[in-house]
């Protein structure tokens, strides 16, 4: 099925204890479309860029069978741009620049071609941004999976809570969801996000997988993979998210066992994508790399049990 | 088959944001010894305490079957004494008191008894302390399993490098890991750890579950259950190494596939111990919980895949 991106098209400047990167391609649209792009292969794009963006990026999108019409491009203005330092731990980074540009008076117009698009994923925007696309389908999509972070819980917690009334799914990480919740406990945080709309939600827990909890209180745990390596954790749960949405659009199947399915792939999707600065990985993964990558997560969990003890 | 256990048999005073408690019963023996009991009924203990502790609480020893005759009782002396109070997110605290008493010049007298055991768990306890036991052992038992902390790792790294030398599994927690091996991420500190002596190790991370490394390269990964309260976590890795031992012992197999299993029955048993002050929810356990705990733990990541995406 047909399956919308809403997100950041932009330039990363990234600083890792591996090294440091010029001006590369990054945001959230960036990640989740290459990383459905695995799963589905009708991928469409609505974000902004400025005259800055190189057409080589774009067709790189589309060579993924991206269709970016509904990517505006500002010629008299620059791309989304930001630049951060990972520290040592690489769970901590410092945030040096972010320049809005395009960003700041983004009007996501969604093309006609675009109607009847049966899965929305809304990437990380302004949650007004993200509302305007919901109210801008002529028909509702199927499923609508939402992400966001603390920042728009700090300065536009009502217009948050306003979008998050509108959504199937929300994918923050832990500190997001205590954030969000005033609840330190996951499974409660989680209850209470449940609470405010969303009727499934998604715990990332970086290096520590991720929690999927359910509408009727099921509960399932996906591991991260222990790497020897984190090069590069930018774009890793837009990543995520886009190999969940893509793999739920691919199968068409919203039940929560499809989305256990769905959240293996998208946490064996990020697994590729700190493995390199920003999208590099992504860019040409081979199928037989990420049918062994699921093998391995799948291997990491199992285990047979006798009947009673 | 017969299982030792040494280490320590305690005082503890906590405090945690639910709340505090007089001089409880804990120490890291109390609680490996109560937790394999739920498997092994040939449980065997060395220990020394003070004149101060209660007989009732040895006796509830017993009531599990554990054998006490290699707990010494110092009479003129005070057992060892722990007392702390947990932050409110439950994964730090500060220790209040450590009064060592007993256990500052501890020698570890295996009865004549014991002798013959296959199973060793050497809890907590100075490294020197703990070679002593394997060296008063006239056979040296099947699967000789190591707890350590942070402290010996600062003041008796020469010892513990030597104690390690001759175990065969080696449990501690994320950051002992990294502190030990000098190396950031688990699956690089494993390797190292593994190269000083203990073929398998066993890094715990709390809510974020356990990892346990093989001697041939194999990972297994056993969540944690996400819990709505961790009441308070006082003796849960001990728990945890208790279940994993105990399963080992009473099913006598210590092959990798058979250590997946106790893993889970480790982590299914911390489980329970931090729902209630220290031993409490260990000291009556019904069976019936344990089974359905376990199939708790099985289906939070039990996951179908389809062959191919």
């Amino acid at each position: 099925m047909s399956l919308l991106v809403v997100g950041s098209v932009a330039f990363d400047a990234l600083e890792t204890p591996f090294g440091k990167t010029d001006k590369i391609v990054g945001g959230a649209a960036t990640y989740i479309s290459l990383a459905s792009s695995y799963f589905t292969k009708h991928v469409n794009l609505v974000s902004v860029v400025g005259g800055d963006f190189q057409q080589a990026d774009i067709q790189m999108l589309q060579r993924h069978g991206v269709d970016t019409t509904g990517l505006q491009i500002k010629q008299d203005q620059k791309s989304f741009f930001w630049s951060g330092r990972y520290h040592n731990d690489m769970n901590s980074r410092d945030t040096l620049v972010t320049e809005l540009n395009v960003l700041a008076d983004f009007d996501p117009i969604v093309p006609d071609a675009y109607q009847g698009c049966q899965y929305l994923m809304l990437g990380n925007l302004a949650p007004s941004v993200q509302r305007t696309v919901l109210q801008r389908l002529t028909q509702r999509p199927k499923l609508v999976v939402m992400d966001t972070m603390n920042f728009w819980m700090e300065i536009a917690l009502a217009d948050l809570k306003e979008t998050l009334a509108m959504v199937d799914v929300l994918s923050v990480n832990d500190e997001e969801a205590r954030q969000l919740s005033s609840e330190y406990a996951l499974v409660k945080a989680a209850r209470k996000i449940q609470a405010m709309g969303p009727k499934t939600v998604i715990i990332k827990k970086g290096e520590h997988g991720a929690l999927l909890f359910g509408p009727e209180g099921q509960i399932y745990f996906c591991p991260a993979l222990p790497l020897e390596e984190v090069f590069d954790p930018t774009g890793a749960g837009d990543t995520f998210a886009g190999g969940f949405i893509g793999y739920l659009a691919s199968t068409d199947d919203t039940s929560f066992e499809n989305m256990k399915r769905a959240i293996l792939y998208g946490s064996a999707m990020a697994s590729f994508c700190v493995e390199r600065f920003g999208t590099e990985r992504l860019v040409n993964l081979p199928e037989a790399e990420l049918q062994s990558r699921i093998a391995r997560f799948t291997e990491l969990t199992r285990v047979e049990l006798p009947l009673a003890v």
